[in-house]
This record gives C-alpha cells, structure tokens and sequence, in this order.
C-alpha cells in the first residue's frame, strides 16, 4: 500500500522533519511540499541534508490540486493559519484526510481558545470533527477512524504521557491516592527547535548559547489548557497545572519533570506496575524505575517517550522524568504514528529508527 | 592592606576559579597553592588561561608552613577531606582564618551530616566554630567576626536567596502568607562544572553534549539538608523542600525554578517591595520582576545572583527564578566575599566584575 | 539472506554506533556484542537509547563460539589489540569474514606502521590479505572478494575522497595540473566522539566545551602514512602531506579543509566534472560547486560525503571541502558499506538514513 | 586621569563588550553610549549582565555633543557607516580623539577598498589620517600620536601576530627562510559572535549548533587585502595569502593555523627565540613551542594573543597556532589597548582580566 502525502508548511522545523520521515517511510510516496518561502526550489538548496534523498521540489500553495493528488495532508503551519486550510481541504471531494500540527484544532472549547490564544477560534464543526492524536492514551480507535488529527504539541506530549496512567480511572481504582489539593507542577525543558526557524534574538546562537532561560513564568504558556483538558478527561474531573517551560541550549530534545503530591506512602513498584500495565500496548514508551540519569540523549533521534518514576519518601511526592525528542514524538513522529493508525499499518512503521548517540 | 590567602586543593573548578579571583584582588597576596596532584608544576602548564597573571608554582601540603605564612587559607577539598585540615590550621599558633568550601562544617547537626553524607561527622566544637557564609541572609556580623567561614554550596546559595524574604520573621510579618502544607518545591539546574574536575562518563563530553539530565531525583540530593537548615533558622520552624537537580549541557551557571504555594492571592509589587527591603543592603542581588526571559547569561562570570519574581494568579503559585554562576556566587566568588567582610574590606573588593556576554 | 554478525568491542562510540546500524539493517542478525567491560549486562542499561531495539545482552570474548557463529565479525577494538583477533578468526575452520575498524591493518607496509604506531607491526601474511574498504577509490571489486577489511579512519576518508579524483590517472589524464613542489595541504577538523568513550581531560566535557583546539600539530598524527599510502597509488607517485587536526565542541562530524596548488588556472566546472565522472556510481559522494556554507550538519547522522569545491582565481589554489559523520561514514557505516559489497547486497542496505537536521 | 568615553554603535556585540570593558576601567568616565535601536531604553534591559554596573541610558546620536563632551570616541558601527561619523568628529574643534573598530580605514589604499568592499572608499586624507591600531607589530609610537585609530579586524589581529616576526626585516635577518613562491596559508576558524548580533539563518541557534561550516571559501574575505597589507609593509615586498574562515559553534574565540612553507630545516628554538625578542615588550602576547592542545579556551575572557610553535622535520613546514578572544583582543580590548597607549596610560591598563575557564 502506498500512502500519497503532502506536507504545507514544508520549511520549517517540523516541517522538514516531516519530509525526512515521510522520504524513509515504505508506504509513502512524497506529493507536494508546500513553502512559499522557497517554492520552485530544490529541497537540497536549503535543506542539504536531504540532498539525494528527497527530489521534488517546493512549491507553492495549491488546495485543489493537493487535495485531489494526495490521501493524506499534514499542515506543519503557525496556528490561526492551519484551521482554515484543514477546512478546505476536509470540504474537497477528494476525502482527502489531514493531519494538523499546529494548535489550531487542539482545544476543544472554542471559548478557552480564545481566551489563550487571543484570536478567534475554529468553527464548532471543525473542532468537534479533530480527533486528539495522542495513541497512548485509549485514543488508538478514534485516531483510526479520524479524517481530521489535531496532532499534540510537545510539551503536553511529554507532560500527558508522565502522568496518564495515575489520572486514569479505568486501570488506576484508586486515584485518590493523588493529593488534589494542589495543582500537579510540571517543570518542563525543550531543546531550542521548539521555537521554530524564524529568526528572533532569542533563538540567535549566541545569546541561547551558554544560556537556560525560562520564559512565561507566570502559568500563561498555551500548552496549559491543551494539557489540563486532556488530564481532565482522563480523571473525569477538572485538572489544574503549574507549568513552566524553560529553554535548554541544544537543538532538539524535551524534559518534563513532574511533582505529584500523593495522599500516602506506595511502593515505587506498584506504580511502576501500573504504568506498565497501562502503556502494554504502546511500543514507543519506556518505562523505568531504576535510571540513574535520565536525560534527552537518550531519546534524540527517536519517536520514543522515556518515562522514568521516582518516590521521595520524606515528601510522599512522586517524581516523574519524562523524555522526547520535539520535532519526533512531539511533532513530526508522532503525526506519522497517526497516519499509521488511520491507514491501519503497524504503528511502528517507518518509525522504527533508534536515537542517535552519542 | 595585604591579605596573605593560601588554596589548599587549587587544582579544581573551584581551586582554579580562586585562583583566578586572588590574582586580580587589589588586597590579596598569593602564598601557597596545594595541588597534590600537581605539585611543583607551573600554574600555567595545567592551566594556561592564568599564564603571566600568576606566577607561583602548585606546591604540596604544609600545613605548619601555610599556617605560618598565610592570613588565610581557602580550602577547596572535597568533603570528608576538608574538616579535619581546618582543625589542624585553626589549632596553629599562627591564628590564621579559614575558608571552608566543603560541605564538612555547613550542617549545625553532625546526626544529620551522618545520615546524608554516610561519613563520621567532624567534631562539635568545630560545627560550631563554624559560619554559615551567606552575608545576604543576615549574617554578615557574624561573617565579620569568624575565624571558619563553612561556605555555602551553589544550589543552597542560589535556593535560600530565592525565597528567604518569604521566611524570615523580621521584615516579612505575614510570613502566613505561605501555605507549607505542602513542600517548596525546588526544581534546580546546574552547569557541568559542579560536578568537578574529576573524571567520569557522566561528564565526558560526548555524553553530557546534547544531554538534559536529572539526577538523585527521590530528595536525596545532600544539599537538602542545608536548604532546609537555613530556611528553618530564618522561619523559625521546620521547612521541608522538594528538590530535584539536573545537568545543563554548558559549564557555568545554575538556575533554581522555585514553586511557592500561597495562602491567597498577593500584588507581586508588593512581594517585590518586601525582596528591594530585604536585600536593600546586597550588592550582589539583583531583582526584578518584570523579566521576560530569565537566563544564567546574565550572571555567567559574575558574583550576582539574580531573582526575578512572578506570580500565577490561577493557582496562587509564587514562582521565583533565581540564577547565579555556581564557580563564583556559588562557590570562589562567595568565598571571597566572606574573606573581605572578615577584614573588613568593602564586600565587592576584587568581585566588581560584569557578566561575560555573549 | 541473512547475515550473521558480531561485534567485537562492541562498547566504545564506533562499537554502539555498529549496534545501532546494525539492528536497522534489514539484512542482518547480530549474534553477539562483546565488551568486557559490561560483560553479561543488558545493551539499554549502558546503552539507553537502544532499549526495546536490541535485546541481545553484551557477552565476552570467546573467539571459537564467534567464528562458528557468525558470518561476519567486527572489530571495534584499539588498534595493537585488533591484528590477532583479526588473525584467529580467519584461521578458523568456519571461514567467517573480518571487518576491522582498528588501524592495525590498514598500512601496507610493516615498518612504515612500526614507524608511526611505535608498535610492532602485524605479520606480513595478515596485511597482503587485507583490503583497504573505502569503495569509491575504485576498490569495490577487491572489497567484494575480500575476507578481510581494512577499515578506514575518519581523517583518511574525509581526506581521501576530498582530492583522489585529482591524483586519479585513469581519468584525470592532467594530473600535472597539480602543483606537487609542496605537499597538499590538510586542515582537519573533528568532532569529540573521534577521540573515543575512554576518559580523559581533554574531553571532559568543561574542557572540551566553548574550546576548539588543534594537536599532533607537528605533522606526527598516525593518519599520515594511511592517507599519504592511498594517495599515492591513486597518483603512481609518492604524495607528501601537511595534515593538522583539530577538535570541535561538538559530538559528530568532521571536515577536511584542502589546499591544492595547481599549476595553472582552472574552469571550476571542469574540476567539477572530474569529480562527477570519478564518483558517478558511488551513491554516498554529494559534490557541490556552488555552495556558500558547507558545514558537517549536512552529513550528521547518515553516511554521507559531501565535497564542495573552490578555485581562489588569485593564487591558483583549489580548495576542497570534504565533510563526513566520523562515527558512520568514518568508521560504522563504511563498515556496513563494505559488508554490504562482500555480501552482493545493494551497497546502501541499511544507510539509507538522512542525516539529522536540526 | 579620567578619560571621557562615548560609545556610537553600542548595542552590537564589539558595542556591549566595550561598555562592559569601559565599565572596568579604572581611568575611564562613559558620557555616552550611542544606539539607535534602542535609545532611551536602560541598558539593563537590553543587556542585563550590565545591570548595576552601567547606569547611562542608551541614547541616539548628537555629534555635537559627544564630540564637546568626550575626550575619545569609539565607532562600533557597521562598514561603511564608520568613515563618515569618524570625519565629522575628528573637524569637530573638540579635538575629541577616535576609535574606529569598523573595516573602513584600515586599508591605505582606497582603490584596494573599493575592489574588495564594493563601495566607495573614505577620502584620501581620513585614511592618511588613520593609524592601524596594531601596537605589537612595532606601532606603540604610531598610536600615541594619533587622533585616528583603525582598530584591526580579528582575523587580522589573529594571522598578523602569528607570523609577523617572520617577515620582520629589523630583527629577523634571515626572512629568506621563508620560501615565498607559495602563499602563506591561513585556515582560521570563529566563533560566532564574530558574526554579530543582527539576525540571520546562518548564526539561527539551531543551524549553528553541532554544525561547523565554512565561508568565503574561495579567497574572498575583505580580512585579506587587510592581511596582505600589513604583512607587505613589514617585509617590504608583496606578501599573498590563502586565507579560509570558518565558524565554530561557541560564541567566542578564534584561532588561526598558519602554514609557513621554509626553505630549509630550522630548529624551533631559534623560532621561539625570534618570537620572544619580536615580542618582548609584549604583555599581551604568551608564546609557547611546547603546547600539546592549544585551544582558544586559553584565551577566552581575556585580551591575550597566545601563539604556538610547531616544525614538520618531514616537509620543513612552519605551524602556528594562534589564538584569541574575537570581541577583547580582536575588537574591544585591543581598542582600550589603544587608548591607554593615546593617553600615556600603562597599555594594561583596565584590561589584566583573565581568562574564563572552565
């Protein structure tokens, strides 16, 4: 079976994540690569590290012809731009299916949308028709059935995935033994291609460089309502976050470090046993409850999430080191995952790739 | 007035960074500088950085001599080393001062040393000879007046001054403003060179290149006990953290994340009000609590340690990013700070240097 | 078909790396992965970003189950420790093939190797047996009947592929167009994982780090006589070089910057065309004359080479970029190339990765 | 004695480090720091390392002010903007003195300005006027009689200082030990801030890092006739160099490998002993002939030129290895360098910093 897949938005990081994925991929065949930026020119003019592997060109923007030429679409846009274009291509006759990276499609209340993003939101329909594409959660069989993914952002990846199978009623009986009394705190680190490659001082080399900074402190950062609607499905109640996101200076790679107050003392393998039991099915999470030295290394390169547990037994909090890699599990990967489910291949496929060390 | 300093353990990250520090103080004569490892060796061979600025040659321990020659001697030893050369120094004729780096003579309690440091505590009388170096807290008549200075360690230095406006008693009246139902939580970020000079596959380049890691994740970190020691003195009662370290892919710099819950709401101009009160007198501080983007650039090199201040109003959450440069604030730097309030120099002497940047 | 292989050495960067390659190639089994250091331990517990991607644990050395076993045999050994393994296992009755990636072998003659490896050389016998693997210097057909393979080192290849279209008298009938009064010039410049897993100082990550540094500056680097010995077979004359090397703050990738004199001006598109036609069948070779910023992340994580070319119309020197990931094109994946060439299997089985980007 | 500094060009990174440098100087008081930028704005908010240290607000451009109100003015502008400013200051009847650390008038010749900067050259009597600020190679007198100081390029500083002893007819009797029939080869290599603080995708963080690339390959980089021009005065012939750059990923340093063809064997004693008289009045140059690693960590932080001696016995060739800091040494130190030597101040004066390690 071969998959026909365009990607719009196809120069910036994730974008061209995508490209690399989808060119490795057996079951794709590469159809249009959208950058206006760059349309008309070889994609090894600006990105040589697909010299060889990738020939079609870039182009510029055509909704008709690549909704009529491709079976799957994946916007790789700034949000406020993705929605419209997901419309339009979902309204074609073509049926072709399409997979948004963007947050567009990530909320499903229109009305907290635009509280955080400050900008009107996507019409109900749309939203209502967007499937979150996140597997591991119980959402396997939704994804499959999807024509519209709102694929997660990275940071809501990472923090979802290190805490699910402690909100989740149907596995965990007793979920009160978290202490809800205070919002969970998630600490959380991304390498700098998080920020994308538009220019900003920020992300000039030598201010990041030698740097680690932390920005929107204040609990405004927009993952926040992404992350607390998913928790709070899984729990059947209303989850609150303190969230804030930090800069590491290296390219790729996201850590979140969870603190979760619990009511009394566990076992560390009981709930080592209950993440194994949760994540069974999921290939691409690592459990461990014995690392020393958890770090990104480990899973750059790769669509693997490393979750590894911690009890402190003077606080009863349990401590939670989740690990991605941005552009793969957190954008670009995991987006391919979907595709996989939603054409009915292995989950794995094409992504079977082992992080690159050291 | 010339100071005679001496370094005993001179050819680590903190041995060399005193080094450095000494040779550009307009009060200070270098005497002796103990590297056993690289005894009779010119500074420079092992570090070429000082070539011309210091001329003395690394020399083997003699304590007899360093007593009789120095006014005071910096020990820059790893723990279980240091205590028992302090006593020895402190017992001579000589009545030279020291300045302990180690972590031996900062916990008040030897039971709790024991139980943290899994080593003999040294003796009672010498605890509590000894000083807890952090002049910003208060402590500065005390500092004046010692004759063992036990230097604080760069996470403690950069945690206590994060929050110690929130504890103490004297200025901050509604110190109940703080919920401790729950931990402080302290999640803390290092660069490498607080782990050493010493050898190991954590700090080999290759592995720690590209790496975010977090390590000693259950509370066991034995910085705890000293964070918790100070924040007690200053609140008057027990006060348990929540503290979790991790590696930053860079040398210099540390930052700590602090999540302070809240009883009710607060102005931050007024918790802003009540840091400028507090640290009215500390040079070294810097506070600020419009910062967008808090980073360890803008201390990397320097003796500062900066506080930026925010406040979440969803959840009541103070959170305070205070960063230092762990070789300097955290560690030389500080110790030379002590040296000038013991005789009596204008706390900055020799520590008037900005940040490097970029 | 199914190749059985082993890995002896199997814990060092080129050894991990071999692994990694090795469990993508479609085409092999591994049998057993030797290192004595983690001896009956589990791969992902040294190794954590091969964890669900290799099960096999690392064994120690029994060289008369491996030959039996084993198809084809790696050694990822230090040079002086590679020959005599090298040697057992060819003289083992099960007629298994040896790929060696140690320097052992790689010089034809025994005293020019006892010369620079201040060693005693390997036996005469071994070294007329071995092939030196770098394919596209027209070496495919000895490659493919070889039983034993010189690998070649990072430098070599970067260096080699960078000029040998120029040395070449099969098709570059004017190799006189080389100035050959002084030696061709070699600026090399290395990422860290070049100089191994082992630990020392000047890759401890604080050292290494915000440094970049040259050694063996003196023309005493042991990849000399290698490239000078290829070199010169290609020009049927003894080729002189001046070859430095540097390290870079950074984990992977390696440049070689050439300084060719040529005896007259040149039309850069000729010399592009020389090269074309050299390298026309040989997929990993991308050649460049235009580009304005050749840099190593074109090539990090894949196998290739990348050679951009420039002519100074000033002073008649051509100058030749030659860019390689030192862990695969240098060292695990041109030995992957090379068993894929003894094997009859399509030369990029298993490489047809896409470096990493960003 | 208090010199009256402005600074116009003041937010780049030549601009900070000068503030940060100024800032240090004992003898110095700032009038004025020039950005257009961000005038009015404090100069912690921009550069919060500076916070404390430097209180003068940015402001926007009044020559008529600084000229009457500053004793020397410091250009850190772009080329071409440089020259113009510099004239109107310098017929100012303040008689205020100028640096200019801008391209513009460090070649005598505006012919050669014109062919390499491709704009039209200053007027002939500024660049008549402009003395190369280059104290080392024999010009302390020339700079303190000047009004008009061209501070040198860092590549320049770097590659002139490596070699000029060799062409210096005064004490080197012998230059015909150099064989000129073929240029001096300059591979020099940057860090990044040499590229400024202005946005492009070249120095974007994640395109630089883990990357190390090459530019203006082909003997194009306005440093050469610079280069070319200096070394031709000192050896009173045409001297033609092959110069390479190439950008490291970290924000500071340079280093430049110099190949120096000789005609006949030399012993590098007597090398080292041409180099330590050239330089004996040289506090800022550090020369070695036993340097195993040199590396540019050395030097970071600090107004040092370190240079490292090497002999090939195989090809009589001559390496050295010289290295600096690109913003102290190579722009903002050499330029208060200059300034204490215009204002009869010791020439280390404000700038015996060591360098930061780790």
């Amino acid at each position: 079976m071969l998959i026909k897949a365009s990607v719009i938005g196809a120069s910036g990081y994730t974008g061209a994540e995508l490209i690399r994925l989808l060119s490795l991929h057996p079951n794709v065949e590469i159809i249009s690569l959208v950058s206006e930026t760059y349309k008309d020119e070889e994609i090894a003019k600006n990105f040589p590290h697909l010299a060889k592997l990738v020939t079609t060109k870039f182009s510029s923007l055509d909704i008709n012809s690549i909704a009529k030429n491709s079976n799957v679409v994946f916007l790789a846009l700034p949000h406020t731009k993705a929605a419209a274009i997901a419309k339009q291509l979902l309204s074609h006759s073509s049926k072709c299916k399409v997979i948004d990276l963007s947050a567009d499609l990530r909320l499903n209340d229109g009305i907290v949308y635009e509280q955080w993003y400050e900008h009107s939101a996507p019409d109900t329909a749309l939203l209502d028709q967007a499937v979150y594409g996140l597997a591991e959660i119980g959402l396997r069989k939704n994804i499959a059935k999807a024509h519209l993914i709102a694929n997660p952002g990275c940071y809501p990846t990472a923090s979802i995935l290190a805490v699910a199978p402690l909100f989740n009623t149907t596995i965990n009986h007793d979920t009160c033994v978290i202490d809800d009394s205070i919002p969970l705190i998630l600490d959380a680190k991304s390498g700098i291609s998080g920020a994308g490659r538009g220019l900003n001082l920020t992300t000039h080399f030598c201010e990041a460089m030698n740097n680690f900074s932390a920005y929107q402190v204040s609990g405004i950062h927009r993952h926040i309502p992404e992350i607390e609607q998913e928790l709070s499905k899984l729990a059947n109640k209303k989850i609150t976050i303190q969230f804030t996101p930090h800069l590491i200076p290296t390219p790729r790679g996201l850590m979140v470090t969870a603190y979760c107050k619990l009511k009394h003392k566990v076992d560390i393998n009981d709930i080592l046993q209950l993440y194994n039991t949760y994540y069974k099915n999921s290939y691409f999470i690592r459990i461990n409850a014995t690392e020393k030295h958890p770090g990104i290394k480990a899973v750059i390169g790769s669509n693997f999430c490393n979750i590894n547990l911690y009890f402190d037994k003077r606080t009863n909090f349990l401590i939670i080191i989740s690990t991605i890699d941005n552009l793969i599990k957190g954008a670009s990967g995991q987006a391919i995952q979907n595709m996989n489910l939603m054409y009915d291949l292995a989950e794995t496929t094409g992504l079977d790739i082992a992080g690159i060390y050291p």
